[in-house]
């Protein structure tokens, strides 16, 4: 059977989702269809917390009722061709829809690392699987020592969520000198290090992982220090590829870091065809190169971009370029950062000043559940200009991050972050007279004068 | 005994410490002193929580440590006069202190409404006293029956705060249809009044006092509807009014709303002489009219320009005026607004478009501590310049409202906002696909585009 729709959107995850329901809201006369290859969506970034926090990996479902709501229909099936030339797709069922417009939103897939006894059972990538999830979860209550491979968010997250299950061992082994230490500063890291060593997870930096041990099924994790770790279960969590296959095939362009080209509105090589989300090349708001970010904010952003431009350029707008903006929370510690961390502006050669910010979030600071919080700005020397922001805090960090996220995206300069006008609330936020991001560009400024 | 410093400032609030500290950041080798009246200064905002919070009201002083820390001296006394002639200020100890650059931050007093039976005793007005705030603890626990006439923030604060006493009766009188109904649109006003009412506190809006009853003490409010409510302790919060004795008396202009007229850089007519906090007057960002905003976040804002440019407009810098920022926390409920209400911005004439968005400010929505979160966002209709923003929501509404607040001085537009890169994370904000900010504004551009 072949039917033919206004649009198609290929995907399961929020990038697919905001694409159509932004599809519609711009053009409401259009017939929409999303094609996903699971039965339900999954929260990505709720993965984490289904082990414990959630109850159940059924709390994380991504809901269906905006694709109702906004006449949305959905075909669960996997698209396994694209016919750029009668404009169709060619589903595993057999059956082939017709497109005036496509939207990929195709994700990533996790990488494996090619270490002697990778393949072993027990060892386990993250995928946005519900059923898999369910399978994962179940798996996790049978183990007694489990190895986490990588330290990144996924990483760093899981192990926290671990260490609140009674009586399991959890370690992280991280290549690098800390763990997320691609979206902070080490002085960050450390922080976030304290706490999980805290609750008992050990870290294992500087080390790589060399083998995985065992007969069928996992048994051991060998490190380049020579240690092996017990594990009877293990994450690896070493990052994740664009998944651009069908992109591939139907001779879309390829961007240098390995995603869908795109253009600022989202269009690939194909004007008919847009890339939204993790398969898409993703450009630093920064240098302009590609940066391998891969976030359902940043997803969801270039959704409503690709969803508003999809028959015309409607609106003026445009893609500035890819900002990771990030958030975490780790036993009650949050860490967040946007834009440039100190040690990567160095590395791409601003030249740069860093102010600093030590308060309490709530005031005064005997307030109930006043938690301490520190941001770091980093500006351009010249020009002024921010170019990131860590903070790290209470759960009121989890926003203050998002007033350095549009302070970068609206080009603050430190000056005028100095004599920001801000909401205080003893309540809610840090003292008026000491409000830390005030504080960090004040401590810029008097550095820039010197 | 004269003696002679670079720099004098007068006030023992926020605005006159962070107007010291700054001046030492900007001019290291200044001789700087600051002349309180009082023995210590209180955090003005943490005054509603004194009473049951806090335990004590001395775990609400504005602490010196940051005068110490900055080589900034500290007089305990009143000064009586500004003398322009020779540079200098008298003090009731009779004292003289010559000056190069004067700062005035001597706040405001609160109005007191000449009603019948005024002067009883009984009646309090909020005074920033250490002293006096001691003294109102006390009666407020001898109290069975308080009535607060005037249901601005003090009111509404005082109110959610005295009803955690026990026993305690405690009604709000307001002359307008609603409380707090001069900062918020009236759908967001009604969600105080409901908290309010849940913990017992009785509201009567529309509703004037004519009359204070009882003999030498208060002992009812006589109310427009002729209705009696006991008393035995009033609060007066219905306002309060710049602070401009000595500015009067030194012949320093004052402004059309009654402040000490100010230029942007908060020098006051006399170019030795600056204002900042409540005593300076406001302009308005949108109208450039006076505004009559009071807030320890404006006041903090002004102290930094001022600080920076006493000697010498060292960075151009402005005070662009005063965005009205304001944050409240009501039993678990945060209310938050910046810039224009739906209702002033359409009194000023501007012709506008309202975008609305609701939703969960963890996701999922079955995380632990989520909490319903709305945004409203009113947008100029032609240049779809931002120009006001409230939030109703958990705790980290009042983060939320200051990515609002930024928005507005960078002069964001509703299809920047409508893309906004956010990082976002499931113990800490709205999910990206429904992030209200966002939301709010694609809702708005909908409505533009019609």
């Amino acid at each position: 059977m072949s039917r033919a729709y206004d649009v198609v959107v290929v995907g399961g995850g929020p990038a697919a989702l905001i694409s159509a329901v932004t599809a519609r809201k711009y053009y409401p006369d259009k017939s929409i269809v999303l094609i996903r290859d699971v039965e339900k969506g999954v929260i990505p970034c709720g993965i984490p917390y289904v082990f414990k926090t959630l109850d159940s990996v059924d709390k994380d479902i991504l809901p269906d009722k905006p694709l109702e709501a906004n006449k949305i229909e959905k075909i669960i099936a996997k698209v396994v061709k694209v016919d750029r030339n009668i404009k169709e797709v060619i589903l595993d069922n057999g059956e082939h829809e017709k497109y005036e417009k496509l939207i990929l939103a195709t994700g990533s897939l996790p990488v494996v690392l090619p270490i002697p006894g990778v393949d072993k059972k027990g060892i386990y990538t993250i995928k946005k699987d519900l059923e898999y999830l369910r399978m994962l979860r179940e798996e996790v209550y049978k183990a007694k020592n489990i190895v986490i491979v990588g330290g990144g968010f996924i990483g760093a997250e899981f192990a926290d969520e671990f260490s609140k299950i009674d009586g399991l061992n959890v370690s992280i082994v991280e290549v690098l000198p800390h763990i997320l230490c691609q979206a902070f500063d080490n002085e960050f890291c450390t922080l976030a290090e304290e706490r999980l060593k805290e609750k008992g997870v050990k870290i294992y930096a500087n080390t790589k992982v060399v083998e995985f041990t065992g007969a069928d099924t996992v048994e051991g994790v060998k490190l380049s220090t020579g240690e092996v770790l017990d594990a009877d279960l293990v994450i690896l969590s070493v990052g994740a590829r664009p998944n651009t296959h069908l992109a591939e095939e139907a001779g879309l362009w390829i961007g240098r870091g390995g995603g869908i080209w795109v253009d600022e509105y989202m269009r690939t090589s194909d004007p008919n065809i847009f890339a939204v989300g993790d398969c898409a090349e993703k450009r630093c708001f920064f240098t302009r190169r590609h940066t391998p970010v891969m976030l359902a904010s940043t997803a969801t952003a270039e959704a409503r971009i690709a969803g508003a431009n999809l028959y015309a350029l409607k609106v003026v707008r445009e893609n500035k370029g890819t900002i990771a903006n990030f958030s975490t929370y780790i036993d009650g510690l949050t860490l967040a950062a946007a834009g440039l961390t100190e040690k990567r502006a160095r590395q791409e050669g601003y030249d740069i000043v860093v102010g600093m910010a030590k308060g309490v979030d709530r005031h005064p600071g005997s307030i109930p559940g006043a938690h301490n919080v520190t941001v770091k700005l980093i500006f351009s020397r010249y020009s002024g200009i921010l170019l990131g922001g860590q903070v790290a805090g209470g759960e009121s960090a989890g926003e203050i991050i998002n007033i350095i996220s549009l302070a970068i995206q609206k080009r603050a300069l430190a000056v005028e972050l100095e004599t920001l006008q801000m909401a205080t609330h003893p309540w809610l936020t840090p003292a008026p007279t000491i409000y830390p991001i005030v504080n960090a560009a004040m401590d810029a400024v008097s550095k820039m004068n010197q």
